[in-house]
């Protein structure tokens, strides 16, 4: 049985097909299976399509129904897993967007999340975690310090799986002391 | 005569009415009435109301009308003035989702860029500075040291001017290091 | 009766007579009075004297008697409150030497720490703490995400109390919240 | 003949026998081959033993003959070239306690920088350059977008040559965009 309280898994891109994607499906997979705990995905490639016009930064944007039910969903979680592209220097503007749209300071203040950051090239989402590290402190989210830079990411997919025994290991050990923050 | 190559400030928010707005207005005067140099404006108020949707991660974004004409008007520009407010212990989201628009890496490497923070409080953007600035540098940007912080700023609003000598003085000595650059 | 493993408060500069030792003074007050907390005292004023001649950075500095001495204190230690001040857009550099020279990674993995920055203008120690914060996740430690930036701190003292009611309250929730984590 | 003002290479360490001392001597070597640049040598290994007692935060550290000695080698230096290795998740303390010493703001304002990361392992020194890059904006120094993360250096050794064809190009770019800064 699951030894965590409500566990939430962010893909923090909304490119599509995004190797981003596939690691949160993978990273659930582990949390299941390792842990029996099923957990939420928050996918925002699904942000409303007028996120941008009609929510980001509008005053009455909590009476958008589509993001009225995004801003439940995040209420409902104690616990966030960012799994992080590094895009241009930083974390996604998108990632940026969706955290500056939810309520202050109710939504994230007292919780608890983890990073990992992929990369095609060798960067590792470095600097991204660390810009968001900041984000999240400000927020009043304690953080787990282990923060995987998982370099490379695509040299190592067997189908759905990571053929990479250090990533493996990684993401296992991640997995599991994220579950006992 | 203007002694810069063509310069745009960019309002580094969305939000309506924005303090971010009314220094982009003062700092685009300073650099007409001081140094005789007419600036392009950037409002990211102003970006595609479907951005998000159809613009922001899509491979064919360029197609997209209203933003070829924002890709077209950053092209032109050498040299890009960003006032910026911190929101989450950060810059705001939707400046990082226009810079992840822009095509990659001709749109801003070899250009030149500086920054100013501004907040309500006496955060001063400092963290928005520091993140952005490795935005820029990873974008092949020149960036100019000073970066002024001007904190607790709607004390000071005496119609559209700014009272406070200090901040006008950072803010002419900074539009005139700008021009230089 | 204190409800906390073992507190260090750190003193993150040398300066002779710094402002840091008298915030670092005043907070292991309050951790005594409120929580009846006694907390160890380290202050980088009292590194050896040949420390960088003979211990940063040298493969035998575990022999140095005195070094020894500071290792076995933060070895004993279980949480560690890092009082900062900014100098030159970062933490003092001696704070940083003195985590190059401890054992990795056993001195600190899998601890705790909170973090003050203060300064006498009103930059508050942010980038300082931001960038410091790093050091502290790549050690493995946990962090509480409250972080006082206490700005302009040599307005507010009054005899060794700070006159200025905001920062009181600040620090006293801080004591709390780091005697809790 | 050298088209550069006056440039300093930095072996940001005080670490006996680093590789930073390395790839200091052979891009100076560089600089010299490539460029006709000589270049001064700034190694922190030779900063005074008693530098921590004496200098860093006294307030009459200019007195100390050796130290006078470096104070006056930085005030001659117009462009500064820093090697940075990754300690501890952000760059080697010795670094900033030798920026810290500096008399401010004379000695660096109005000057440039560029900076190369190095690792034995994958980070690169992608945090180490950030932060630093935030001291050195400060100081109000220009510094030079490309920062090259040489990354697992030690397997590209070939006497005192690097093997690895991108990071000769890496170095021999970088070199030429910091004589033509």
């Amino acid at each position: 049985m699951c030894q965590s309280s409500s566990i939430a898994v962010v893909c923090s891109t909304s490119r599509p097909d995004s190797t981003t994607a596939r690691i949160v499906t993978l990273y659930r997979e582990i949390l299941d299976e390792n842990h029996g705990c099923s957990s939420e995905l928050l996918d925002l490639k699904e942000l409303p399509h007028d996120f941008l016009h009609s929510v980001l930064y509008q005053k009455d944007r909590m009476a958008h129904p589509e993001w009225g039910f995004w801003q439940s969903k995040v209420d409902a979680i104690d616990k966030f897993v960012f799994v992080i592209p590094e895009y241009n220097g930083s974390f996604p503007g998108i990632l940026k967007c969706f955290v500056d749209a939810l309520k202050f300071p109710g939504s994230l203040r007292g919780k608890k999340a983890s990073m990992i950051g992929i990369s095609d090239g060798t960067q590792g989402a470095a600097l991204a975690m660390s810009h968001f590290g900041d984000v999240l402190n400000y927020a009043g989210v304690t953080t787990l310090p282990l923060r995987p830079r998982l370099i490379e990411i695509n040299k190592y997919w067997e189908g759905q799986r990571i053929s990479n025994p250090i990533y493996q290991n990684l993401l296992a050990e991640h997995a599991k002391l994220t579950v006992a923050m």
